[in-house]
């Protein structure tokens, strides 16, 4: 395991691909831009679906399942969907392969052409809203309150693991609601639901706002949206969570008969977060070391590395550090204890500070003797040395340390890097000079917003619920604004 | 809720058919062979996962995920490997739709053509062994014990919900060892790893054995699998675990180095389980009023359902309902309690009878006023009044009984419809009067397992590890068996 890491400082987009595959979260496969989710990697991945599917349901939310293929024709009846969606994805055309005649390998059977062509889900409005409409009569199936956890493929030209591949893991929620009340009450809890998520458990603080129109969904009339801050300055979209209104109820011909008898279309949203929150963990708290995880999602929250010449002294260090697992087991911490005798010590300490394991616990025989181990944090790669019998009770303590710890680095990191700019001028500067994110007024037209954009490579990345609503002037077209709005670059 | 099964008697294929989209399972939809697995369903089908995944893990298993495409090619580097998977599949051979320009709709961009056309997985072996190539230099390296739960594609021309879908969900193992004797350990590993949890949480007996070599996995040396019965006396296999020796190895060249530094082929292992199991549990259990759910897999174990007339008997009932909730849960019982005002005591007595829920509680105000409930069971249909003061313990005491009172009838329909028979005569009017696992004797060869598929129907299910090991004489050729192996028609 040779560490190595370029630096952010060199190179934060090489830092970041390296860290990725040497810490074995992730590789590219041999398929174009589409990603192995290592062990590693997956475990973390495993953690994030535990948390949310249990908050999910804990909001009322039920699991199902959709297929994979949506027949092309779905594509075209709701029409904003259609140009967001339906373009640049994988298009099954054929069912059938044969061997070629002469010889050469295997080809697709021409003669085996679908009638139709199947596009793989990039997101399944279409055929969810397909199927609602079988399952919704009356106001006593409603509201529908269903997720699910899915591979999307959208054709991605240029990918980055986590970031943006063609196939990627998510989950979408799907929900169908009698009132337009309800239905915006939904979106704007599920963009809770995922603030809350992001800043406890990924240690991520988020700004929480809604998108302008021309960052909205396809077919959404609200997006709401969490953004988080990443170390170099640029903002990522870790969630995002839509009011759909009676679009796709239209689209699909989705009616209830209200209480008086009255047919009336449903009312929709939709809301999800995919493995690209994976990159928005790595690149929030890692550091030129590795991978640095919070450790309410870190798989393993400790790791015991024994420490020892001989046989007998090998006995007496697993005799210690088996008790010490047992005990922390007990108290609900996730801990492993890695006594392989195929890697050095010194190899396992730079594996796991490589990884990211909040907590390294050694124990080698002059701590048998002495009843002590080494405690070492990977935040602050601090050690020091802890009577056994305080271990239990220290690792409870210094996991939530951390945890808190890497929420206080990247909020103060983003409390830095925010700046509110009173023109123009001033936006440009700081987005090239310190980056991060901008509040500046803005007039509320798309032109303004699509030219800053072409200007300067910033979007508006929403308008924060929480944030100054004093009015003002656009930076860029001095027209009126009525609140300042959040831009930044953003992955 | 109407609920007019068709009864087994009568059609047995329809009342699957109709208990399936009636108990809220799932149902098809608008992509041909395409099923939606509704929210009951899944939630069924998640206990499955749980449970299997905890057994995966706490024999040393990890999760990862591999890439939805496979590149066509790959499926020609292990020679039985195509034969058997890269025909009937779902091929992507375009990335991109665009508006048509005569306005009609969106069609595939012609010039948007892949190179290679990408294959959706029918399994993964050929994508996961290309990545396996990266991950093993050294004997250090290995074991890899990896499992992977996804969405797979067989383009199947006939299909039924569960049993035989274009896309199912499944989890597929793969792993990879130093010496044959490890990966046949574990083959054999996984398949007991299957049985233990079809039996214990199903409630479903199987015979373990090996398949014959025509019925093996394409690219496998040994095929173990278990073998469940059905009520129609049809065979369902339930899983398999193959031993692939090299094969994969040397197709995608990975080798390692042993402790004496030199290079040698990897030993590999695939095993698997599908959606297909949650036909096999429907099918096991199921009775003419509807699905019956073993307590261990059941979403609900419990289901409270208030009997009133009033408001002021709602709430006396609710008050006891909620803390007999309390209590149950408390104990770790999964009990849901229907006070939904929209529907009648009578509809959710029948929709709980339908769904399967193992046990039904009916609280009136008589019950309140007499301290007591009435508990219904779902596998007898036998109601009793029972102390409320006893109820909880009761219910744990009856959840058990129908745990084992389901796999005992379950096991005793099997030993049943398990006929020992003498001659081909006998073997022709046992499958068509009766049915079920009939055991003779076989020659060995696959002229004669092919003659009496293609005159009966009957494939030999498995070649039992535990059964009959007497030589005899072949019921078809008249020449020698080595031993009596394990003949049915199946699913
Ligand atoms: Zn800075
Ligand atoms: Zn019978």
């Amino acid at each position: 395991m040779a560490k190595n890491l370029t630096t952010r400082e060199e190179d934060y987009s090489k830092w970041y691909n390296e860290l990725v595959v040497k810490a074995d979260l992730a590789e590219n496969s041999g398929v174009r831009g589409c990603m192995v989710i290592k062990p590693y990697g997956f475990a973390i991945w495993e953690r994030i679906q535990a948390e949310l599917d249990r908050m999910f349901k804990e909001t009322g939310h039920q699991n199902a399942y959709f297929p994979l293929f949506i027949p092309k024709s779905y594509f075209s009846k709701e029409a904003s969907h259609v140009d967001g969606f339906a373009k640049e994805c994988a298009v099954v055309t054929h069912y059938r392969l044969k061997n070629a005649e002469d010889g050469s390998g295997i080809v697709v059977d021409e003669s085996a052409k679908l009638e139709e062509e199947l596009i793989v889900r990039p997101t399944s409005e279409t055929i969810i809203w397909d199927t609602y409409r079988k399952w919704v009569q009356s106001y006593r199936d409603l509201p529908l309150l269903i997720n699910q956890w899915a591979n999307v493929v959208r054709w991605e030209m240029r990918t980055r693991l986590f970031l943006r591949t063609t196939e990627f893991l998510w989950q979408e929620g799907h929900t169908a609601h009698a009132t337009k009340q309800e239905a915006l009450v939904e979106a704007e809890q599920m963009m809770n639901v995922y603030s809350d998520f992001v800043e406890n458990y990924m240690a991520v603080p988020v700004v929480r706002g809604t998108k302008t129109e021309s960052e909205r969904f396809a077919g959404a009339l609200e997006t709401y949206c969490i953004e988080a801050l990443m170390q170099d300055g640029k903002a990522l979209q870790a969630g995002t969570s839509h009011f759909l209104g009676q679009n796709f109820a239209k689209a699909f011909d989705v009616k209830f008969a209200n209480k008086e008898g009255k047919q009336e279309y449903v009312w929709a949203t939709s809301w999800g977060v995919s493995t690209r929150l994976m990159g928005a963990l790595i690149m929030t708290h890692s550091d030129d070391n590795g991978l640095v995880l919070p450790p309410n999602l870190a798989p393993d929250q400790v790791v015991i590395v024994p420490i020892y010449r001989n046989d007998e002294q090998f006995d007496a260090v697993c005799e210690v550090s088996e008790k010490l697992m047992k005990d922390l087991r007990s108290q609900g911490v996730r801990v492993k204890f890695d006594k392989r005798d195929t890697h050095k010590p010194g190899w396992k300490f730079n594996e796991y500070e490589l990884k990211g394991v909040p907590l390294r616990i050694g124990i080698g025989p002059k701590d048998v003797e002495k009843g002590t181990v080494e405690l070492a944090r990977r935040d602050t790669l601090t050690k020091e040395f802890v009577d056994a019998v305080d271990v239990v009770s220290k690792v409870k303590e210094l996991l939530e340390e951390i945890q808190s710890n890497l929420y206080k680095k990247a909020f103060d990191y983003r409390a830095e890097h925010t700046t509110e700019v009173q023109s123009y001028e001033e936006f440009k500067d700081v987005l090239e000079t310190k980056g991060g994110f901008i509040s500046a007024h803005w007039d509320g037209t798309i032109e303004t917003e699509e030219r800053i954009k072409n200007e300067t490579k910033a979007t508006i990345r929403c308008i924060p619920i929480e944030g100054d609503t004093t009015p003002g002037t656009c930076i860029f077209s001095g027209k009126p604004s009525e609140r300042r709005v959040l831009f930044a670059k953003a992955y």
